[in-house]
């Protein structure tokens, strides 16, 4: 095991990872901008390093300086968390070429399934299924309608370099192509210099269910369940589960030998998660790939038992993984995520950072809190809104969402407006109740808060 | 299910039975003492009802007080946690005599495990093991050496009617048998308004190992594994683990067995513990029985995956336990219990009430925090001194080991000293690390703060 590492992030994933840590023994190094100085993060960490002023362009995503930080304080690896650099595969190769491990799969790996039609074709090729889609970058618009008339309506235009949504189009009707093709690509190549883009028919009212699966150097590959986060507004994940309400053991089982098929084609290290579309008929269709540990990697953990973060410290150290002998993993209880963003849900889940008055978080059985804030911490107005995750656990479905609406009831958070009433209102809603949420559910069934 | 109870208890536990109550739709109602107004718990409640001045003997051990609360709000039921009436069966008979459902056993049930030497006798009776011992009570000074002499030394002389270590003396030495005799059955009075005692061999560095069970109206009748409860201090549980290090899976077999003997022998109904002393050649013997709830449920809880608060109300109001088609148990992870204190660990454990300047309790994987206060809370004189209990859970005992010295590191209490660095010190004990604590762990290994 390492002796010491450094953490390229900040906030709850921050804390997270050094939690880990300390239950192993390895000291840790937090890098922080001058925005997150008095953040406890950087209190927690052994050390701590300044790499730069609050916008993250000049602080988390400098590569060179999270670089330097490393070598100076003698950190042997890098833990990248989510979000930031967590999916540059330039950021991993800068690590190995530093004498650093980079804790996650291999740069070239990152790469390839970074890049969503060259992923897709890498999947097609190792027999998991794929929605039906062009055969990489859709180039004219002649094209693209082609591909439309053949398939049938309705498609989705995604951007090769995307994710969160950005440069994401549904088109229903023939007459709207053309438009939303080029805004596709327009949206593409402002938000990540690269403007290709690829078609794929649209599955309609999916669930989003995606399989956490680990890997190590001694040829284990396991599969740790599935979540179901069916719950998003606009692509982004609000609420997540373990296991789906909507798998059978035998559609679980073969999902998860579907994703540890894409472990072996990609010849995958580390944590990652394989995330599918599930159709009403069971039929499931691979999305993409996320090379890196989730958000929502909590659930997972309650209902398997495994420390996801320490399992990618001990790949990465170069041990096996503590849990292989424990496959094939079935759900044990069930658990729900509820992010609390500082968002407004009752406009337009607008960002309201500023400084949280008390912080008295819920507790008690099955209730498990991640956050970085305390009573006078100040969300800034430079990352995303995150305050805490509320992971709560029972023995069923049911016992879950009981615990949720208690547990959302107890959290006291004062001085911002944050997402809890919104999760209130969900833990009401008797589609959430019964399980029946596909990803058209905000929309369908909590118009009022779009 | 009822629709409102009352819960006869203060602090956490009364907490701890709010929430599951919450989470059943079930209605509570609060009691408290003039010096307990402002906690949390009474906050919780749906409504709260004065019973009376802060000394216990005026307010929570009252029972015309508590019964009149119960049946003014309307309650259906009562709960009555631990410690105070618990395990009294006037109280559970007052209960029933006004309509009310006692969320407990039958008051018989705990009239006849709560006189310990007729416990032994129903359960040699059923073939459960006990500790040779006196057949009833021993009235003089002779009956003491005679028994003394025939099982051997050492012995052990405990009070019928006791509990917490009062009246209760071990003699190695025949030369002090007539003075501890005479001591125990003093103390032994003034403790409990009876002086009957009665003499066991003692069982040299036993551990104390202990089964929880359920049952219900329906014949269903569970063992929820074990717990192991050797870090004691004067018969004080401190630290409490599951399962047990001590314990291969066909003694806890056998004793989930026994245990479940002992439900069927007495008629059983509601959560109950049977304490054994189990000896270094893997022989059990019984110790007693406990009628309630007790303050280290959470650990088999951790384990097992069951919530005990919510299957006493489940079983109290006529429903079967839930968990039934589940048995038998095994454990699944490992969990550890430290009760945190308001008392000097360098002083003797002398209590330090006061006012709790700032409370930050420990968060994240695998930690539980059951506790009444917040910052800003007092700790009062009048009552025990548990301020809160930390519930570590890991895949094994090492990581739950870890996950203690983690979370015992984050907790932050400020304004009154705690025992969170004696069990800290602990957490670094080989003799603890390596799970081979007996009942004489602080004495032996941790002496200094005696």
């Amino acid at each position: 095991m390492f002796d010491k590492i450094l953490i390229a992030n900040r906030g709850e994933v921050a804390l997270r990872v050094m939690r880990a840590c300390k239950e192993l023994g390895v000291k840790t190094v937090a890098v922080y901008s001058t925005e997150d100085k008095d953040t406890y993060p950087v209190r927690y960490a052994d050390e701590a390093v300044c790499i730069g002023p609050a916008q993250s362009t000049k602080s988390y995503l400098v590569i060179p300086n999270i670089i330097e930080a490393a070598k100076n304080t003698g950190a042997q690896a890098v833990h990248p968390g989510y979000g930031f650099l967590a999916e540059n595969a330039d950021f991993a190769r800068a690590c190995v070429e530093n004498g650093l491990v980079f804790i996650g799969p291999a740069a070239a790996c990152i790469e390839s399934m970074g890049d969503k039609s060259s992923a897709r074709e890498t999947m097609k090729g190792c027999g998991v299924p794929t929605v039906p889609g062009s055969d990489g970058c859709i180039d004219t618009v002649e094209e693209a309608k082609a591909f439309a008339d053949e398939v049938g309506y309705p498609v989705l235009i995604k951007a090769t370099a995307g994710g969160g949504g950005k440069g994401m189009r549904e088109v229903h009707d023939p007459a709207d192509l053309e438009a939303q093709y080029k805004a596709a690509r327009t949206e593409a190549g402002a938000a990540f210099g690269n403007d290709g883009v690829y078609l794929e028919k649209l599955v309609l009212r999916p669930r989003h269910v995606e399989i956490q699966v680990l890997a190590d150097d001694f040829g284990n590959r396991v599969a740790l369940c599935e979540r179901d986060c069916s719950v998003q507004r606009r692509h982004q994940k609000l609420i997540e589960e373990a296991p789906s309400p909507a798998l059978t053991e035998e559609l679980r089982r073969a999902m998860g030998i579907a994703a540890v098929k894409a472990l072996r084609a990609t010849d995958y290290r580390s944590a990652g998660t394989v995330e599918f579309l599930l159709d009403s008929d069971g039929k499931f269709y691979f999305m993409e790939m996320n090379t890196r540990v989730q958000v929502e990697h909590p659930v997972t953990e309650e209902i398997v038992g495994v420390d996801i973060i320490k399992e990618q410290l001990r790949i990465a150290s170069g041990e096996p993984m503590s849990c292989a002998d424990r496959a094939p993993f079935s759900p044990n209880g069930h658990a729900i995520e509820f992010r609390i963003n500082a968002e407004d849900p009752d406009c337009g889940f607008r960002p309201c950072p500023g400084t949280i008055t008390r912080f008295d978080p819920p507790a008690g059985p099955g209730v498990r809190v991640e956050s970085y804030v305390r009573t006078g911490s100040k969300i800034s107005p430079y990352y995303d809104s995150l305050v805490a995750k509320v992971i709560v656990r029972g023995q069923d479905r049911e016992e879950a969402l009981a615990r949720g609406r208690r547990a959302l009831d107890e959290f006291v958070i004062e001085g911002i407006k944050t997402t809890i009433p919104f999760h209130r209102r969900v833990l009401d809603n008797p589609v959430f109740c019964a399980g029946e949420a596909c990803t058209d559910f905000i929309e369908t069934q909590m118009g009022d808060v779009l």
